[in-house]
């Protein structure tokens, strides 16, 4: 569901809050802002088509997306890619086309408690996260900059599973495309079989 | 919130169903299965412990963690490690010490319809999604196999983002110590600037 411009995807501000208080932790002001990203994704893209989304860190917005759109980790909607950058991209499953949004340092310059969290211009200590959620409240989407992409359909689809083997290290099932051992007893990670 | 054996983190099967349904989009086996799996983790492991997270696969596993535990992706808390082995690992913030539940495939034989479903014995085509999660009610936690485990406390914590510059290519934020320019440009992905 999408909303106007003020409004998280049909969420009150503060309903929204609670939501990620709920889910993420605490009201991390990157899951907040997360959900202004992803009303605003949605409002720029036509209604009723289904979205793949792209995160390029996964610090804070995987859970934004994760809260307000059909796509998660655990169902392959969700793509994280760790480029550290902080921006989203939703893009229809089919044609590939879709909107990129990323929170843009030139338009927090009149946000300086968005601007000390977000580029680390104060150190943690003296930031102060009322304050940080009340300039976000106001800024709404104000501090984004969008852009029309078109991502190749199926390019970040998880790869299908293929047949199933059972692993003669630790005996449990994995992808046989993967070898003649499982990936995790190849990199000697923890053995089921110790 | 743990609960009891044949309980989910205290909801009814139903209920879970139903979370599973509305955050994951369909009541996919792994989702389900994973919901056990977090309920078995938590009941062997002291109460009152902040835990951290490991799953093995992307593959479904990843949204029973986030749906039942504080532990997501965005947070940090939840690491997933591409191995494509079906397991989960429970283990304290602090100490290290946890527990690895995984579905384990010699104690799937006498459910065809998990075996079936959970190493490809049958077609997606001829699989029955009712019977599989039948299946899953009545075995319960009696399909999986647990481990205690000792994971170096910090290995898998997401490292500290550090310093943020701007890109001179693209115009947006990232991590300094990443180089002079952001991975994402580095890497040719759609860049902010065109």
């Amino acid at each position: 569901m999408t909303g106007p411009a003020g409004s998280i995807c049909g969420y009150t501000f503060d309903d929204y809050v609670e939501m990620v208080k709920k889910f993420h932790g605490s009201p991390a002001p990157g899951v907040i802002i997360g959900g202004f990203m992803v009303n605003l994704a949605l409002r720029l893209l036509p209604p009723g088509r289904l979205y793949d989304a792209i995160c390029e860190t996964s610090v804070c917005l995987p859970d934004a997306v994760q809260l307000l759109t059909p796509c998660t980790i655990g169902n392959g909607w969700l793509k994280v890619l760790d480029y550290s950058r902080f921006a989203i991209t939703l893009y229809d499953k089919e044609t590939g086309e879709g909107v990129r949004i990323h929170l843009d340092p030139q338009k927090i310059k009149s946000f300086p408690e968005i601007e000390g969290w977000f580029l680390k211009k104060k150190p943690k200590s003296s930031q102060d996260l009322n304050l940080i959620l009340g300039e976000i409240r106001t800024a709404g989407e104000s501090i984004l900059t969008e852009k029309r992409v078109k991502i190749t359909p199926g390019m970040y689809r998880r790869p299908r599973m293929g047949p199933v083997a059972i692993c003669p290290s630790c005996g449990e099932a994995y992808p046989s495309k993967d070898g003649t051992t499982c990936l995790a007893c190849r990199a000697g990670f923890i053995s089921g079989g110790d």
